[in-house]
């Protein structure tokens, strides 16, 4: 167990989340959880983690699955998460893909055709949140903006596309599922997440003198927590403070931080991503340190 | 015509290169050309290159072009010269190619697997340095660096294939025919090149921590020179120093600085893609500036 001294800010080391939530359950309206690494490990259940939503229904705590994955719809993620022997509901998951739906009433962006490379999962999230999309480079010309999905597509192709479009219309959106680099696959492999791309393609516009600005829906962005947070006081019909809930996470940059800045309650498991070494050397601290999520 | 305030720094002015030449013929061992923008604009020879070749020719001057083209061998880019309606012998070409032969002797890289990114000219000329190659991912393990090539190929599988390989061998050699970002297509369109690619690879090793080094053989870099400049003494079968060879190009940060880091004197010509506007911004000084290469 990592030393109490990992967090001089006056953090607090514990056993598991589901502990301290049962002891302070006066002090949450409501939880969100990052999936990979916190409720799942590799692809199975982390221990005590189905115990733990039983009792957050039995206890009607409103809570969401925050997940940044750009290549799935909710109902795809659901599925995924069943073969992972954890069973949600539809209005339990917030994707990248209701950060879109906020996004596209905010910029009042509904009916516009968007050039999309690669897919945002099946079915398309993208004409749910109220898009017309195309993956047909000659229909670039009436594009509005672009949208950077995930799965295999030709790259060459289609980042070329992109390119020359944005440098004729740097002004045009380009709308990111999240900012991740790359994601783990197999045993040790990584395979390179729609962030990285959006990113080599602003790198490339740069050479040009062109500056462009993708938007990021997923964690740690707003567009994603907003969405989360109106379900929840849709749910309970009456306005959450934020301090009131807590984000519960495996990442610094993605977890703690996107919770943090919106102004949530913020704890980290160590289960994940983030070792103890990587919680020292980090700025970002999280309010809360659990080992794991449930007990084992 | 630009106002001859353009060089504050003693460049000069003057209408063309072959009219200077004429005049200094005594200081010049062997002139260096860039090609695209410098000889031929837009697929036709430039106003006056083929005077001026055939002039070099009798006059016994040696001279070399040098190209950063990495997906065509030599061979491939005289035939392309030839539409052009400029012929040019196999040994007044300099390539990425003749880099790689540098390369390969100066680390010891005869008969080493590569993994081959695209392709690099037909004939292959990383396997006429010396190099075996593969294209095939399952062999990647066996491989001792990859090069990064042109033309079309599946992006998102290969460079995938190269990140996971990189990650694992920081210290393999990535090599890279040139370090362009961009090349340009038919009507103002662009295509990516390799050192877009291959930064793009840079860029995801660093956000893992890894920080890889990719070797350039193109121009400004020094091994293309150095192999020109060879055979340039190997021609005369004498040393030539190198304040005695001229390098003539239309690019500042690929021709000018190049040719000045190796010792050569420097011509910009303003028939390509550096502008009187481009060049007053930069802190590259030529030494001599050209409004074309030949009388128009």
């Amino acid at each position: 167990m990592p030393s109490s001294n990992l967090l001089p800010n006056g953090g607090l080391v514990a056993e598991s989340f589901t502990t301290w939530l049962r002891l302070h359950r006066c002090e949450v309206d409501a939880v969100v959880f990052d999936v990979d690494g916190v409720l799942t490990r590799g692809g199975r259940p982390a221990p005590g983690s189905r115990e733990l939503i039983a009792w957050l229904r039995q206890e009607q705590v409103p809570f969401a699955l925050l997940t940044n994955d750009g290549g799935n719809s909710p109902e795809q993620k659901i599925e995924l998460l069943r073969k992972s022997e954890l069973d949600f509901a539809l209005e339990e998951i917030v994707s990248a893909s209701h950060g879109l739906i906020e996004l596209v009433r905010e910029r009042n962006l509904a009916g516009q055709l968007f050039y999309l490379m690669g897919t945002v999962g099946t079915p398309c999230y993208a004409q749910r949140a109220g898009l017309r999309v195309t993956t047909d480079p000659g229909a670039i010309g009436e594009c509005a903006g672009i949208i950077v999905g995930e799965e295999r597509y030709d790259w060459e192709r289609v980042i070329t596309v992109a390119l020359n479009f944005l440098l004729r219309n740097p002004q045009a959106p380009i709308i990111v599922p999240n900012p991740d680099d790359v994601f783990p696959v197999g045993q040790g492999g990584l395979e390179i997440a729609a962030g990285a791309v959006s990113r080599f393609i602003q790198l490339l516009c740069r050479t040009r003198g062109i500056e462009i600005a993708p938007v990021y829906l997923g964690k740690p962005y707003a567009p994603i927590f907003r969405y989360s947070h109106m379900r929840f006081e849709s749910r309970v019909q009456r306005t959450i403070p934020r301090p009131r809930v807590i984000m519960v996470g495996d990442s610094l940059t993605g977890d703690v931080a996107g919770g943090r800045d919106f102004g949530y309650r913020t704890a980290l498991v160590l289960t994940g991503i983030t070792t103890p070494e990587i919680l020292a050397r980090s700025e970002i601290r999280p309010e809360l340190v659990f080992r794991a999520v449930g007990d084992e």
